[in-house]
């Protein structure tokens, strides 16, 4: 029997992205409505390439999956006639990051001058992510080229920018996606509720979205969520504070309560780990807000991160130096929660479901303008994306957290169309960790300077 | 003979500023077109109101102007079947806003809160500007109820935003009016051109208009300006450092050229006094960009400027007190070349001409939402304002000027609208000067304590 997946050609551009990869690899296995599918892994780094691609044959093996695998580190041939391209790559890296990160922090810019309000999040690069756009436009520049009738499903941050760029300048089809509003199902898990009975919506930009809808059993979900501050959260937190070990659990931090509180709405996911420098000013703050680690994005929370994701690569390197090593105890074969492969099986087999997608507003939520990538629900089928009506923000949301992050991606997007060393200036101005020109054209200089950053000096010169 | 204007009421609301009141009168005496008409001067200060409808009286006399003057410190009865609204009333007046400037000054924000980027002119009240919204705001519900067929023409400040919160919430035609743009003259005066010869448009929001169209003698203009730069730039600042004696002259200062070259168009009137803190930090900045006195929106500058009001309210007190003095030697019988009644004639006697208007967007810069006043040159007969199409800024002045200084109009208006302890901080949480949420609770405090802010505390709570 043929499945619909037969003559689907799916390519992974950052497929060495290894964690990420073997999960999404799995998804692929698993799935009937797939199988016969070939699957293109794409990287430059032909080491971790060569470690997924072997990954993905001998995982495809113990698990009887009917999937072609490829390995290869040419762009073009990955893309060429795909059905899907799917990119999670990365350009340079974390560590080439990191370094822009100490080079600025040395210059009195906490976390880097990349992080700024609503955007503190330490791998979602926007200002200094030249790189990272150049990389994705020219993907989007393939698609356009050798498969021009692909969807791209970038997964690659920054989401928000990213969506925006290409929907705005490129011809592909793209959905942007991500995982942080499943962060959701946290509340629902603490309040202790049937999440067979919850109805929810969340909605604004990528990392910024916000629960505009929530019922429970028909009832207002928000006067749960009342209850358990007033009753609960003390109690919560001071457990929290003495046990938690995962610094990205705080989707219920004092930092969460506070936003909503603030806002009027509760922010979900990665929304959290945003803010304005209230939150953020330093370590101490930031572990006021956001427990023992000061949260994901603190010197202490992110170094436990990189260190958690060099520790699961070695993982898959032991795992597959051990011949004999059943790769299904590694990975456990059953869907990773990631929406990518649903969404590709929803297109190819023409099963409609709802996701969480990012999209061009035109429209969905009133009052921001219309060629701004947005973060709402859709349903998605054969026929693609289909927009339906979303519960907007409230106003406190729209326009003192969704309008200083839409100027953000716009300077963002204007330093990679439009570069030069003003916009870099620009960006610092508006910082309020600047105290002087000199200081900001001092940190510019700190970054432009470093090895690695010799075309990017170049263009903003 | 009977003139058009013989049966229009046009009421002044704010018209014991009488420095601006008495030009505006006089612009009304002196048209043929509004002869017989009746115009009611309204102010809650008694003193300064006698004073203003002496003034008029006395020089109507010596003119033969004939023009029915009434005064009353009734708004209603002002407004009461207007046909013409002229708002340029400052709730409180100066010496308030020196108050909330001081108070907020002592906690380590140079020129007050409500300083911010692009939108450092010292009288354009926004964050703190409660009084002046409301007021406004009922000014504007008395004319639904007692004029609603009347024209609203507001030239009090801060227009950008009152002239968004009356079109968004109110039914009244409005229309905001400054007279910033003209400024662009002394460009057209410095580079020794033959103003019959020029064609120009300016465009964005009050007090952030930029030149976004310049043609000299069917010519591209812009040349003429690089070469002036190029030119005689510097031998200008050298003379213009030396003898300029107003710190309003700065169309064509360091700061104007720096915007300039920094965003791609020239900024014309206000537009130079904003900026972002690059230009503003201290006084030593100030003078750097502005000339001597840094600016009139520095310590200096705006202590000159007020000073020069006071002084000539005491020439006007002076020629009043005289019974003989001719008061066509205070103010000459010609027209002061403010639009404001130039436009009341437009719409009395069907005279089309085009101005320089606030008003709501609706498409006329792309990029920018709808319901956000624009200033932009538009046609005025007796139908009313005729939208034209105009030349929209580049994208950087859209994206870097137009979209942060949006946002604080956000904020502004919902710190009116909404108002709550949490909006004032948010403000300054995106403030560079703002080192620490406790100083920034400190400066609100000190606004709010201060005496004639009881309401607003209340408010603000």
């Amino acid at each position: 029997m043929s499945s619909p997946g037969r003559s689907v050609k799916i390519s992974i551009i950052g497929a060495g992205s290894a964690v990420w990869s073997t999960r999404v690899l799995v998804d692929i296995m698993l799935k009937k409505t797939l199988q016969g599918a070939k699957v293109f892994l794409m990287d430059i780094d032909e080491e971790r390439l060569k470690l997924v691609y072997a990954f993905a044959k001998r995982y495809a093996g113990e698990i009887h999956a009917d999937i072609e695998f490829h390995a290869t580190t040419n762009r073009v041939e990955a893309i060429s006639d795909s059905d899907f391209v799917i990119n999670s790559a990365m350009a340079k890296g974390h560590r080439y990051y990191e370094m822009l990160r100490e080079a600025t922090e040395r210059k009195g810019y906490y976390r880097g001058i990349n992080s700024v309000e609503w955007n503190m999040v330490s791998d979602y690069h926007t200002i200094w992510g030249y790189h990272q756009f150049k990389l994705a436009l020219g993907i989007a520049r393939d698609i356009e080229e050798y498969a021009p009738d692909a969807w791209l499903i970038n997964v690659a941050n920054p989401v928000f920018e990213l969506t925006t760029l290409l929907s705005r300048i490129t011809k592909v089809k793209n959905i942007g996606i991500c995982h942080g509003h499943m962060e959701f199902w946290n509340i629902v898990r603490e309040l202790r509720l049937d999440p067979s009975k919850v109805e929810a919506e969340m909605t604004g930009f990528n990392h910024v979205i916000w629960l505009t809808k929530f019922r429970y059993n028909g009832l207002n979900g928000y006067e749960l969520i009342d209850k358990w501050i007033k009753e609960d959260a003390e109690r919560y937190w001071e457990r929290w504070r003495a046990t938690t070990s995962n610094p990205f659990d705080i989707q219920l931090s004092p930092a969460a309560v506070n936003m909503y509180l603030r806002y009027g709405m509760f922010p979900i996911g990665d929304t959290v780990r945003g803010g304005t420098w209230k939150y953020h000013w330093n370590l101490e703050t930031k572990k006021r807000w956001y427990g023992p680690y000061g949260g994901p994005d603190s010197e202490i929370g992110w170094a436990l991160y990189t260190t958690y994701l060099a520790y699961q690569m070695e993982m898959i390197k032991g795992f597959m130096q051990a011949e004999n090593a059943p790769l299904t105890m590694l990975i456990p074969p059953k869907p990773s929660g990631e929406q990518v492969i649903d969404i590709v099986e929803s297109i190819v087999a023409d099963i409609p479901r709802k996701y969480q997608v990012n999209i061009l507003n035109n429209g969905l939520i009133p009052g921001l303008p219309d060629s701004v990538a947005v973060e709402v629900p859709a349903v998605i089928d054969a026929r693609g994306v289909k927009r339906i009506s979303v519960t907007p923000p409230n106003n406190k949301v729209l326009k003192q957290v969704l309008l200083p992050r839409m100027m953000r991606m716009e300077w963002a997007l204007q330093a990679f169309l439009e570069p030069g060393r003003d916009v870099l200036l620009e960006w610092l101005m508006y910082d309020v960790r600047t105290r002087s020109v000199s200081q900001a054209e001092e940190a510019i200089d700190a970054m432009l300077k470093l090895p690695g950053n010799e075309e990017m000096a170049e263009v903003f010169k």
